[in-house]
């Protein structure tokens, strides 16, 4: 990314936290300027496009200016995100909190679920620096950004199924997650032990699990935003046996709204859920740490001005709520004004088959470049 | 085993699948004679007594007899049955039907679940005569054998429960079992995707562990035999992930009941299920190979004999069904009359903490001496 920064004459920087910032200077250089950014990091098994695509999006724009010669009223910058995903280090947007000197300090001993290190040290041999994240420097200022721009591909098939290829997105749902929660019965002779006498992990979870579901149903049913994920799920294969009750389970707890009140709602349910559950079954659950990532809404007129763009460029778009969380939820609640461009995206995302039409693409960077010309006015 | 036997002075042989036979002979060695046996082999994770205890029973009986000089009427022999776990092999009593030239060949091509060579591999490699396993060879005959008596430690808490030392068996449970049952969806994301979205793997899975469960409840109030158990259950970890939703789960199924009829009518109910739940959450079920172990009633007299032998020894015990599977099972449905005698044992079975007071065991083998010395009469 820098190398091709530097290959368009792009001003390249960097933070304490390893983001990086490709500016197109402006006339007014003091002016706020317009931000346009994703992240480059992935799930493990995920695909090419979620994150990249925004980046090489804001990218490709410029390249364009360039080429036009054109010059803004104020800089315009590409900021490549490190750490959004909470796959590794279960705290989201770890770059971005970082780059406003927010990052919480107490997510700096949580351990990379791979290799047991923390993401203190984990940064560090990227090259951060810890003692300024530590400390709390703030490369970027919110009264400085005039608009945060977010473009990506879109990781559900709402677009596919309205056979649009790009997106406004309204609002980003928040997630609460129980990345550690386990069941803790125990094992012994699946033939020998009755009902009453069993202290089954699995039928423990699996209640909690349905429980969870029916939860969400009723919630469904009264139109309020909720999904309700458990992505991994497994007993111990150290002890468990085709021929025993399970002593033993680890699963994840995902709970997403766009609603701060469902989520909490749905946290406490979690938990109310598992001490009766764990009351009958003769179980103990262990939720763990609980991880928040808020919600956020994006900017009215952004929104309206984005709509606006696409209908100039003959780019059709509709507006819709982001079921995934992404960093333009980090620069909302900053009071930064945001927007999100969604592409349409064929097989879903955090898998390797993720897809994208580059002529989808190259109609995100038309809508893209619309929309900052209008800005410009 | 083979060297306490020859100290006890016991003529020993083998057979093809290596089963041990240690026999103090009788007056008419012409005679059908007793048999005592159970299995030297265990579980992962499994205790000291599983099987083991059954075995030192029969020798610890027989070194009584040899003290005392005893001339019995009738060859006995004590009998080390080889691989009556299906924790490996997914297939029960291996020793015991290849004793008799039964056992079935195609489960000598199963794979050992963790190192995946065949059975017949692992067979070969531990001194087994495979031509004489394959040919059906058989080294007992049914007609051979007067009775065949099992003693075991108990794999429930019953005894514990009742506060009594033994137990006498009046039946066993079959088994029902898909071992390699799998699930398949689409991984997602778990925020993107709505549930009409999803390809839930873990949701199907739970469903279908749920619906199972309220059978099994239903015919629980209807007075009928069952116990329902998915002792392991798992998502990949090479693709699941704390924000997906899981395209895989593995899982076993575990069905018993001493009723046939019920096991039966459980298979139908867990396919049935499982294609509907596969058309309501766009997955598929694949439950895989269904291993089968009978059921077995012990013989009424064999039970009215160790009931009594209880009662002149002034050894507490009661009636009671097993649960768990034993090699007894073969042997009752060969035709032999059989029975078996639990002991008591406080912390279940198939884990680390199995246990068996010694005057218990000493109380099992008092009693077994005089249903033996009852039965020369």
């Amino acid at each position: 990314m820098r190398r091709a920064a530097e290959y368009l004459g792009l001003e390249v920087h960097g933070d304490a936290a390893q983001n990086l910032y490709m500016t197109y200077p402006g006339r007014d250089r003091n002016l706020a300027g317009i931000l346009i950014g994703s992240h480059l990091d992935s799930v493990e098994q995920g695909g090419n496009y979620d994150g990249a695509a925004g980046v090489l999006a804001g990218l490709a724009v410029l390249a364009g200016f360039r080429r036009l010669d054109l010059m803004p009223p104020c800089d315009i910058t590409v900021m490549a995100i490190r750490c959004e995903e909470s796959a590794w280090f279960d705290t989201t947007y770890v770059g971005s909190y970082a780059a406003f000197g927010k990052l919480p300090l107490d997510e700096l001993d949580v351990q990379h679920s791979k290799s047991g290190r923390t993401l203190a040290e984990q940064m560090e041999e990227a090259g951060c620096n810890l003692d300024a994240v530590r400390a709390g420097e703030a490369y970027l200022e919110p009264p400085r950004i005039r608009n945060f721009i977010e473009v990506h591909i879109e990781q559900a098939p709402h677009l596919v199924e309205e056979n649009l290829p790009l997106g406004i997105v309204t609002g980003i749902r928040g997630i609460y997650r129980f990345r550690d929660a386990c069941c803790w019965g125990v094992y012994g002779h699946s033939g020998a032990l009755s009902r009453a006498q069993r202290k089954d992990a699995v039928a423990a979870t699996v209640t909690l699990l349905h429980r969870m579901n029916e939860e969400w149903l009723r919630r469904e049913s009264l139109g309020q935003d909720l999904v309700v994920t458990a992505g991994e799920l497994y007993t111990n294969p150290e002890y468990h046996g085709p021929s025993s009750v399970a002593g033993e389970t680890r699963f994840v707890l995902d709970i997403r709204s766009t609603s701060e009140i469902v989520l909490r709602e749905m946290g406490v349910f979690a938990r109310q859920a598992t001490e009766e559950i764990a009351r009958d079954a003769g179980v103990r659950f262990d939720l763990g740490r609980a991880s928040y990532s808020q919600a956020a809404v994006m900017d009215p007129l952004v929104r309206d001005r984005l709509m606006e763009a696409g209908r100039q460029t003959g780019v059709p778009a509709i507006e819709m709520s982001s079921g995934a969380g992404h960093d333009a939820v980090v620069f909302a609640n900053a009071g930064i004004p945001t927007g999100m461009i969604f592409i349409r995206n064929h097989h879903g995302s955090h898998n390797p088959d993720e897809a994208m039409d580059m002529e989808d693409f190259r109609a995100a960077c038309r809508l893209l470049s619309a929309y900052l010309v209008m800005s410009f006015s």
